[in-house]
């Protein structure tokens, strides 16, 4: 089944046209600055060159238009009628607590999504103008939503709930929601598969490390804990994001720098994690190259990172009673053997053993064992694949109808 | 030598009379209410019945020449002259990153003391009351500071600093302090004798669990990270206090609440944790007969509770790379063995192997094994005995003068 995947943001829209019957993408690209000045598309059929192209896009009706236009082009493109795209899966940020699993966009669900609003305010609409664009453009193909949030919706109650006075869940409900949903549910899966298919008594930790950051407690296959909590600040320090901290620093920070709660929560997104300690930059390729030239700080945030992570993966194995498996994945988990060392390095008493040659691997797009063949941890990086799953998800419900 | 040990608040003022030769208390007491209407001394001479005493009180000297006036009384002390209290040793809540161990109070001292205000703005300034106050009615005394954050001071940096920018730490040093580490180092001191007496290769989580609650990783002997924070609000929920929660939920809930950053850091400290879950009390006790009448929300609470120190536990393990022995101490982790299980429950993959019979003891105020003799990881319920602590420190370092 051909699946076009779709990422709606505020003033973008990617897309990736995949076909299921052999997991292979045949085009994608991404309409940038929607609905603002110098709006264009960056378009590749796979196996022909990349096509920029400037023009205005005044909403994102006009973007999926665009897009479907691209993909029917006899020189661009990779199909010939708009019948081959069988069904639509769009990316969806967050799906609060209604949200358990993928499910077909229908009157009812746009409505229920309409309340997921106020969990992510820049999020949602932006999925919803998506929805809407592609029902502009092809209003008799199903559409199906994919939740970042879903996978861990199988969290108890003792460990979503955060020690505030119950009444605030009752009223804003502040819980843990968690984030990375598919991308965990996806490497969790492989690793599943790789430990040989059955989910039931597996216990694993899936650290997602990347310019945002979070780990995930998966048990018998199912998420039991996540790092990311209310919002994607919470857990570890990430590119710009300061994860877990003294909730007491906030009021302190405010009161002295005299900032709006507004501010407060931009400073606490924008300028911390990896760019606020190192002062470099927050990208770790940057901040890697500093620590090899002897940055101090440089240095100090890796050993902040490693450490946060370590933690989390002795909480996660508190949690579940055990481990058997760690998964890497994203930018940093899947890229920097370094950081992977720092983390596993005093894990022994887990049973976790490092390969290290094995842990210095040239990146080929599959995944990579890394622990040695005695250890009682298997330890892997996969790459993660969250369209994969979104074309996956789609192609199963779409196929049920 | 008789020390007396003085704990001074901001309208109170704790003593005990200890006497280190035989680690008794030989007389303790309270002024309550020093400054405001309806001042009055509570005391009370081992062996003797208790007194109380309504009196004007206006500030901390007074209150020091009460107690000494008490102490000396022949009916309701236990001294002849003042000359008896060879020293004196003071409980301080907050050393910044100035005080690594126990002092004798100098010019020096108390100049540097009056930087940690800051730290603990309404602590600090009583300490500094009751250190004058003892300065006026027994000049010639020595008089020692035990600082709740000392023996956390050992932390590496990685652990102890945030993901907040360094401008933070460096403008307004903004990291890990950690609290009660007197009783933290009381209790690893402890456990640390009961394996044999040496501190080199022991690796201890230390549970002090009350109204107020820490969990404290101590490798050899010393501490290299602690759940406390910038301020006690950090860490696992307690009574009142939330906890580590998604830091973006202060700003959220300011904003929903109209909150100013005192109020957020007031709601955040007096109305969440045991108190805000359960909707019953901030007290352990009442929340337990709840539950065990029935009420979910009670056991709820307790589920969290239990769950967000085993999830320590397991983080701990990790930063120390394994575990030999668990200790319990404080009102909570002291008299409930049902938290206890909570809590041990599920960390057999590490070694803890619990004795059912033996957790529930009768709490006689000495050390109880409870886990099975077959456990690799030693449990200990512990009473803990901050005042033994400050009492030993003064005669250590006034012998050594």
């Amino acid at each position: 089944m051909k699946v076009l995947v779709v990422n709606a943001g505020s003033s973008s829209l990617k897309y990736q046209l995949f076909d299921t019957a052999s997991n292979t993408v045949l085009a994608k690209g991404n309409c940038e600055r929607i609905g603002i000045d110098g709006s264009r598309i960056v378009h590749k059929t796979t196996g022909k060159s990349e096509y920029v192209n400037e023009m205005a896009l005044k909403d994102h009706s006009e973007a999926m238009k665009l897009v479907v236009n691209t993909l029917l082009d006899k020189e661009l493109g990779c199909i010939s009628t708009v019948d081959e795209i069988e069904a639509i899966g769009h990316r969806v940020v967050h799906g609060g607590a209604y949200f358990s699993e993928s499910v077909l966009v229908t009157d009812e669900v746009m409505q229920t999504l309409g309340k997921c609003v106020s969990y992510a305010p820049l999020h949602t609409p932006a999925h919803i103008m998506g929805i809407k664009g592609c029902l502009s453009v092809m209003p008799k193909t199903p559409q199906v939503l994919v939740f970042d949030t879903a996978f861990h919706q199988t969290m108890p109650e003792y460990a979503y709930l955060y020690g505030v006075s119950y009444d605030m869940y009752e009223k804003y409900q502040i819980r843990r929601y968690g984030a990375h949903g598919t991308s965990h549910r996806y490497v969790s899966g492989e690793m599943i598969k790789l430990m040989g298919g059955k989910a039931e008594g597996t216990k694993i930790v899936t650290c997602h490390i990347g310019n945002g950051s979070s780990i995930s407690a998966v048990k018998d296959g199912k998420c039991i804990d996540t790092s990311m909590g209310f919002t994607p600040l919470d857990g570890i320090m990430m590119g710009t994001r300061c994860g877990a901290i003294d909730p007491a620093i906030v009021p302190y920070i405010m009161d002295k720098e005299n900032m709006t709660p507004a501010e407060a929560e931009a400073y606490m997104n924008k300028k911390c994690g990896l760019l606020g300690i190192s002062g470099i930059s927050s990208d770790s390729r940057d901040i890697e190259q500093a620590m090899n030239e002897g940055n101090e700080r440089a240095k100090l945030t890796f050993d902040m990172l490693g450490y946060q992570i370590k933690r989390f993966i002795g909480s996660y194995s508190a949690a579940m009673g055990g481990l058997d498996a760690i998964v890497f994945t994203a930018g940093i988990g899947e890229h920097m053997p370094y950081l992977r060392k720092l983390v596993l390095s005093g894990l022994e008493y887990l049973g976790v053993e490092l390969d290290d040659s094995r842990n210095d691997f040239g990146h080929s797009g599959s995944p990579v064992k890394i622990s040695s063949d005695n250890s009682k941890v298997t330890v892997y990086m996969i790459p993660t694949n969250e369209e994969l799953v979104i074309a996956k998800d789609t192609e199963a419900i779409v196929s049920a109808l």
